[in-house]
């Protein structure tokens, strides 16, 4: 029985691990489609999230059929309530990078983003890029370094966020409404990227240590 | 042993609906705040929102101590992982309460909205308001007529939110940037307030009714 258990506790791993090598994909390529008005690789975004969706539905039902047929306690049954709490926060990221790819695909064959704003954006998909790298190999390896690595990323993120908004109200700037309506978005997607990779940094390392006290920021 | 049980799930179910009655009261001061430019009523929401996070954690904490100790199957089981995901989302209907309430606050003592957008952003926290009547009204009697409620004024807010871009969009739009920038986060804390309610009523529609088909929208 404990065999089995540890088994599917394992599939249950892997399973998430998929969704972090999804969600990594994703981001990436929604930023190339970003940076470089690539419609095709946005398409490619958009159609493969039902992928993420269809994974974070097998995780919510091993979870539920772990607990009812395994009845786990303690460390095992925290794992597989955080585990469905990571799945969603995987599936929001994924729709996150779904979300950038859409902004590409409907300013084609323009970019989404004047030039005057390319240089942050650059920053943004370069910190988000580490982020769901960082994510994956948090779930792969455990290391702790990579869960710091994405709390600097976070404030990365935050940074990019408010000095992109300052650049919209800087009486320079001379985008047009479409372009400031894109580029709020865009920098409130990647900032919210980077709150649920954090999430989910949390409640790892939390099974990792034991320790409670970062668990506050919820997923 | 039984008993216990129910008296504990009864608990739980109080919970939620002290977090619905907390986001219901939370969108109409953050709806009177933003239309009124009404600052100690933007700041009560913020200030209120902690309260709202402890109850979550609560359930949190209800619900694992719950499965560990009754190791619930079949439906009990999955009204209690229900009960997990219902809070995580009215959590974030609370945090979106915030947003609105902060940008509210930010803009004092002038109006976040200008002129021209108030008649839209009524019918946004119109909109909002029943929809969280509609889903503390949903989670006290689980009537399913307040679901199609939901579902029905998460078609306005989405609506509401394609009306207000394309208002932004508009050659005769005069307002600033700031302008255009706090209004398209708005509409998107509002459409966002909707999804959120859908993914809870599918939730509860499917623990009602057993019917799985509308729960594919995750939370």
């Amino acid at each position: 029985m404990r065999t089995l258990f540890t088994a599917e506790m394992s599939e249950l791993a892997d399973d998430l691990i998929a969704m972090g090598r999804h969600v990594e994909t994703a981001i990436n390529r929604a930023n190339e489609a970003l940076l470089t008005a690539n419609v095709e690789l946005a398409q490619s975004v958009i159609a493969d999230d039902a992928k993420l969706d269809d994974i974070e539905e097998t995780v919510d039902e091993r979870c539920v059929l772990l607990i009812a047929q395994q009845q786990p306690v303690g460390l095992d049954l925290r794992t597989i309530i955080s585990a469905l709490r990571i799945s969603a926060a995987l599936e929001r990221m994924g729709d996150l990078a779904q979300h950038i790819a859409e902004a590409a695909r409907r300013a084609y064959p323009e970019s989404a983003i004047p030039a005057a704003q390319h240089e942050i954006f650059e920053r943004f998909a370069a910190a988000a890029a580490e982020t769901a790298t960082a994510v994956r190999s948090l779930m792969e390896t455990r290391d702790l370094n990579a869960a710091a690595e994405i709390v600097s990323d976070d404030d990365n993120l935050d940074r990019l966020h408010a000095e992109a908004y300052q650049s919209l109200l800087d009486p320079q700037f001379e985008g047009s409404n479409q372009e400031v309506l894109d580029i709020a978005l865009m920098a409130r997607f990647y900032e919210r990227f980077g709150d649920h990779a954090v999430g989910i940094s949390r409640r790892i390392v939390y099974l990792v240590t034991g320790d409670h006290t970062g668990e506050q920021a919820r997923i």
